[in-house]
């Protein structure tokens, strides 16, 4: 294969992202090839500051730039309640759905012996410290509703309640647009069982 | 939006790749996020020289390092015939196919009037002054089988045949592993028009 070697490194970065094949990856780089210089170079920069300028936040384990978090940071949001998820990216589905406006907690994981991770691995402990520290009335767990997350959830649960505090979690249920026909015995019967009055 | 500048930053970046959308970039900024430094530090350093490091090859108009390129250099292929492409992913393509010994011409496109795009600002020129340059006795026309991709492959028929070279073109009819039934009717007529003999 006669394939110059800067482009073949960017294929094979590309590559390595999840969801890209070869093929998208070939096509992805001849497309950066085509355009303006200046998408590549607005690529490779915020690609090579993304590790740099970001971290951890000290008290919820989002990502941020500064720390604590600009949502930590925002007195106007409600810290008695804490909504715990899996992921950074979890956080920012719910900031665009505008359904939160309290403060969240991510573990960065759950809890898959299969994986080899236990609640250690997790950033439990540091939820259990808030829980402490600061006035915490409610937790939501709002785990996917997957068999690890459930578990975990479940985890959670029996390790927070005895703390007093009020320990929820978010609804299971048919998502908007969906169909009754195609759903899931497990979804239905969430449905069913979560079911509120007019 | 609370979302760090730099994660931002490279959520944009990759959403102005084709294909990728704002879901699907989160995704992948999220992802180098979590993975290890080097990952996005190599695809930062692959980004950001793809564009220098690389040039159109002055003979074939190909994506190369060094000028003329691989394929130009290679004197155990087939300097006199000559297949003419749309973009250097096609290249990519026939050379992984092995189907070809030849050497090629990146066209860098087709003739498109609706994009104001007309023959001379494809590399059209470069291939006449190659065909008075160099001993080519065969052109394959290998343009994508699309209107635009037809109607430039007619155009350069037109203009190159008078010049005594042989102009031929890809076959088109069914893909290995297409299915008769599912074949539209220009895909079936002109596997019908091609027939070869056994």
């Amino acid at each position: 294969m006669t394939i110059p070697k800067s482009v073949q490194s960017l294929i094979e970065a590309f590559e390595r992202l999840p969801g890209i094949g070869p093929k998208t990856a070939a096509r992805l780089t001849y497309h950066l090839l085509r355009a303006p210089k200046e998408e590549s170079e607005a690529l490779a920069k915020a690609a090579g500051q993304l590790k740099e300028k970001t971290m951890l936040c000290s008290v919820c384990k989002n990502i941020t730039e500064s720390d604590p978090c600009a949502i930590d940071q925002d007195t106007s949001r409600d810290s008695a309640i804490v909504c715990v998820v899996e992921e950074p990216l979890d956080v920012l589905a719910l900031e665009k759905s505008g359904a939160f406006r309290g403060k969240y907690h991510v573990l960065h994981g759950v809890i898959s012996p299969l994986n080899n991770i236990g609640p250690e691995e997790l950033f439990i402990k540091d939820l259990l410290y808030r829980m402490r520290k600061e006035e915490i009335t409610e937790l939501i767990l709002a785990l996917n509703p997957s068999m690890e997350g459930e578990a975990t959830s479940l985890y959670l649960h029996r390790l927070l309640s005895p703390l007093g505090v009020k320990v929820t979690r978010i609804a299971r249920g048919l998502p908007v647009g969906g169909d009754l026909e195609y759903a899931d015995d497990i979804t239905l019967k969430r449905a069913v069982d979560g079911r509120m009055e007019y």
